[in-house]
Order: C-alpha cells, then structure tokens, then sequence
C-alpha cells in the first residue's frame, strides 16, 4: 500500500524555536525544565539553544547559562543553532553539546539576499570558508541542508530542478573537502508544501541520490505540516524536526497557532497509531506540551495534547 | 504517483456544526450572514441548520427563521440535519432546503446504546421504519451513512470487518425498500483515523462495493483531519465534509482548536495546491473564515486563513 518506514527519528526543536520567538521573558530555570523534561520522553535528538546575537534574539541571551544548567542524559544528543563563526565558538566551548557542521544552501536568491545579504554564487563560495571553519575546529560535517526548497513567500514557487541542482553543490563542496554528505535536510521554510510537492522533490532526490538520508523541516504555517509528514513517510522519509506542543508559533498573530513547525506529538500519535516506531513516549510527550504551554504562558497550537492519546484511551477501555 | 481526483465536492457544514456548538449567544442576523456570505464562495453544498430540540441545543432554536431568511443561490443545495421525525417535518415545511435522506448506521453499539438508547440491532430495525417515513414523504434516499467508522472513544478500535458488515446491511435496508444508494459517507466522528487506516477502510469498501461514491466526515480533534483527507484523496475519494475556520470546535476546551471538523479553507488551499478542482475560491472563503471568527467572538482553529493563500501571494509577485 505505501512505503511507511519501520521507524522513525523525530529531532526535537521547540526550545531552540520556541524560546527564540516567545516574547517572554521566559527564565533561564524554566527553560532547563522544559529541556531535562524532554530528555525523559525517548527522544534522541533535541535541539536546545541557538548562539546568536542577545540583541536580535532576547530570548537566546541566556544560551550558556541554559548549556550549564540543564541535565544532560546518556544517549541523547543535544544540539544548538549558529549562523557563524562567533556562534560556532560559543557552540564548541559549551561543553555538553554534540556540535557537527553542514553544507547550508538556500533554493531562494530572494530570501537569502534578503536575510544574509548574499547572491546564490556568494553563498557557495562562502560554504567553503564554512567547510575550512569546521575542518579547523574538528567538527564533523556529514549533513547538508535546502531551505526553502518548497516554495519562497518572496520568490514563489521552487523548481524542482534547482533543489537538486543544489544537492549536487552541497555534494560537490563536501567532495573539494573530502567530506562525505549522508544526509540531506530538505526544510519547507514558509509553509509552501503539500503532499503532492513532498512526494514530488523528496522522490526526485531520492531518484538522484538514493544514499542520501532525508530529513524534511515542516512548518505548519498553511495547516499543511502532519499531512506533509504523513506524505514523506510515504516515500520513505525516516527523519523530521518537530516542536513539542507546535511551539514556534509566531505570538505576534492573533491566534498562537498555526505558524511553528509540525508539533512533535501530533508526529509521534500519527506514526505510533500507523504501527511505525518513534522510541518516544507519547503520554509523557503531552506531558511536556502542556509544561511547554504553562512555561510560555498561552495556548499553543498541538492537537493532541487536547485531544488526548489513543494509547491512554484504550488502556482505560481495557 | 497516487490516484487523485481531479474534482472534489466539498460540503460545507460550518453553520450547523458551528451555530450548534458555540455558547453565543449568535443572533439570527449573524448565522444568515455567514450562510449567505457561503453562498458566495463556489460552494454547491451547504448544511445551514438542524432541526433538533430547542432546550437540547438552544443555539438551534431560530432554525425555521434561518432558513426563511438566508438568500438561496441558485445552484447551490441547502442542507439541513434532523434526528427524528419531528425534525424531518420541521425540514420539509422549512422550504428552500433540499432534503434527502439516509440509512443510517454507527458502527460502535457503546456509542450508539449512550447516544440513541438502541442496540445495534435495534437500529438495524429503526432503519426500516425511517425509510417508511421518507417514502411516505417522498424524500429520496440515495446515502448511506457509518458513523464512529474508524474508532469509538467508548469502545475502541472498530474493525474493518464491522464497517463491511454495516455497509452490507446499509444496502440490503436500502434493498428491501426498492433504494438505490450511491453515497456511502464514512464518519470519523471522535477522530480516530490515521491516514493508513483511512486507506485500510477505504480501501476494503471500495474493493467490494466500486460502485459507491465515498464521502468522508473527518473530525481533527488529534490533528489528523488534513493528513486523512489527503489519504483520502490518494484513494480517489472527490467527497469530503468540512467546516469553514474549523467551526464546531469544543468552546469548553481551554482552546478553541482541534476538536471540530476538518478546515474548509485548509482542505481547499490543499486540493488547489496539487492541481484538484473544488469550484471554490480560496481567498473568498478566506474572508468567510475571519467573518466566523468575528461572528463566535473567539480565534477558530484555520491555519490557512492566518497563513495566507499562495494564489494571493503569487499575485503580488508576478
């Protein structure tokens, strides 16, 4: 019937985004519960804390403070943000974070001149002083990623033959490095994707470069975030970001929802019910979200933190 | 890739279920505007009010005086809900609606034995009599209809085996009245469906019954409305119920989101996006949905009407 995976990753996102975004002020205190909250629900992966400048984002001044403090678990791999090398430095000096580099590219010229002022062929050439940056500093580069591959509110719609052209430089930088990509971040920025454009670049990809890992980066800004998910499960995708309780929303609309990234537990209900393991505990998951929605202060967008658990249900009937 | 449909019907129910559930008190001038603003959007099909028990659901009480006072659009089927007999007279003297009407089954007897006070079996004989009192008021019955057709919040999982089984006596009820059905609306009423098992059951109706023309009626309380109506479409089901905003979600929820049916802008923005017709227009049904949200006076679920259109926005950029 499908190619539905037998398990999946989930990486777990939202205190990066959620504290980068909420207005707040949220305290450094709060911040670790939600961190050491999430490291007893299963996850492997959670992105905690992103270094960039306390000017642009209050909500991140604290990032070593938070390194510091939180409970770092055994198995797990706590991850954080940078947008150069300055955030590198602050990443490789906060001691418990599992710190690797990649090859970032952008399918948008528009988005990208806007947001780092440079052309597609800046970005590229600047990749490789990236490249040099990591080797320096023994990070280890195994990743690439495509933002906006999707679609660019200030572009429009992405031709598929860009993205790839992309993957094959992200290929070709690693190579000029002796580095070697296995896995390709394909993100859906401004919420242009459906299904049908998942099925259509994940599979003209994974086409061109079967020994890619897939990971895809939804957000749910245009309500399209599960059944995107749902769409890359079909082809085979075993990895996506996700934000416990859908934080990230932005606290600027009226509503808290809609524009965060696909919220974790709505991703762990849809594959646990569909029989495809995620390692994650989906009950102690709502758990968190309703922690996460007490720690920002307002209702946050998840659905199944309201809706309730399946699993808890049919315990109860039984 | 997948079987999409080229055109979809979508039926618009946000009236009914909104005007019934929400604490308003919504005056009768507010529930014709957002009917008549419905009009028009390209829907052909919309369930404006239900004739149900005035103290059961005060919101409902001014249903006769909605209808005399919306404007019908030609072209355009007015639908109406009833529960028994009383209602259906209510319906028939209530003249622009169209009124047909269904065999009607749950496929959950815990649910029913709470809800109607009736085995299944019971039901089963019910039905007899209900298309007695259709003929006799020469309504015709073309649908049949499971409700609770994927899980059942008191009894749990439903199995394929019980949806086949119902569908059977669906049509040997309809056969013994000399009834054709050609419309099999399957329910997911307190939102237990995945996109696989969407496929599951759709797909086993569909492999013994091809004739039937699938509608489904998809409640998003765990976030899964969008992602089971895509799997739907992947089946090459062109039918679905949905609700402008989001409307008919729970006001008792600490939030507004999650427990109503799937969104109706949501829904079109998707089929729209992956080349599938719906005779709607996106950014007018738009406007309809902050109508809503300024008619209940609280934020609705829709993810698209704060998102923004992609046709909208390719506007601008071209």
């Amino acid at each position: 019937m499908s190619d539905l995976p037998k398990s999946v990753s989930i990486n777990e996102e939202g205190p990066r985004e959620g504290f980068q975004i909420e207005k707040g002020p949220i305290t450094t205190d709060r911040k670790v519960e939600l961190i050491d909250a999430l490291s007893e629900t299963g996850l492997k992966q959670i992105q905690i804390v992103s270094f960039v400048s306390a000017q642009a984002v209050p909500g991140m001044a604290d990032a070593e403070e938070v390194v510091q403090r939180f409970k770092p678990k055994d198995g797990i791999r706590y991850k954080a943000l940078w947008l150069n090398d300055r955030g590198l430095e602050r990443a490789l000096q906060a001691k418990p974070l599992h710190v690797t580099g990649a090859v970032s590219l952008t399918a948008s010229e528009t988005f990208l001149k806007r947001n780092q002022r440079r052309t597609l062929a800046e970005n590229l050439a600047a990749q490789h002083k990236t490249m040099e940056m990591f080797k320096g500093n023994n990070v280890p580069v195994e990743r690439g990623s495509i933002m906006a591959a999707f679609g660019c509110n200030f572009e429009g719609d992405i031709p598929i033959s860009t993205v790839l052209m992309q993957v094959q430089q992200i290929l070709d930088v690693a190579a000029e490095h002796s580095l070697t990509i296995k896995e390709l971040n394909l993100a859906d920025t401004m919420a242009w994707a459906t299904p049908l454009s998942i099925k259509r670049v994940v599979g003209a990809v994974r086409e061109k470069h079967p020994q890619l890992r897939i990971n895809l980066h939804l957000h749910d800004t245009r309500g399209m975030g599960v059944a995107n998910a749902y769409a890359g499960l079909e082809m085979g995708v075993d990895s996506f970001d996700a934000c416990v309780a859908g934080l990230g929303g932005c606290p600027f609309a009226a509503h808290a929802s809609a524009a965060g990234n696909v919220c974790t537990e709505d991703l762990v209900f849809m594959c646990q019910e569909m029989g495809i393991e995620t390692g994650i505990d989906l009950d102690r998951m709502i758990e968190v979200a309703k922690l996460a929605e007490d720690i920002v202060g307002h209702d946050l967008p998840g659905a199944v933190m309201k809706g309730g658990s399946l699993t808890a249900l049919r315990a109860k009937l039984h």
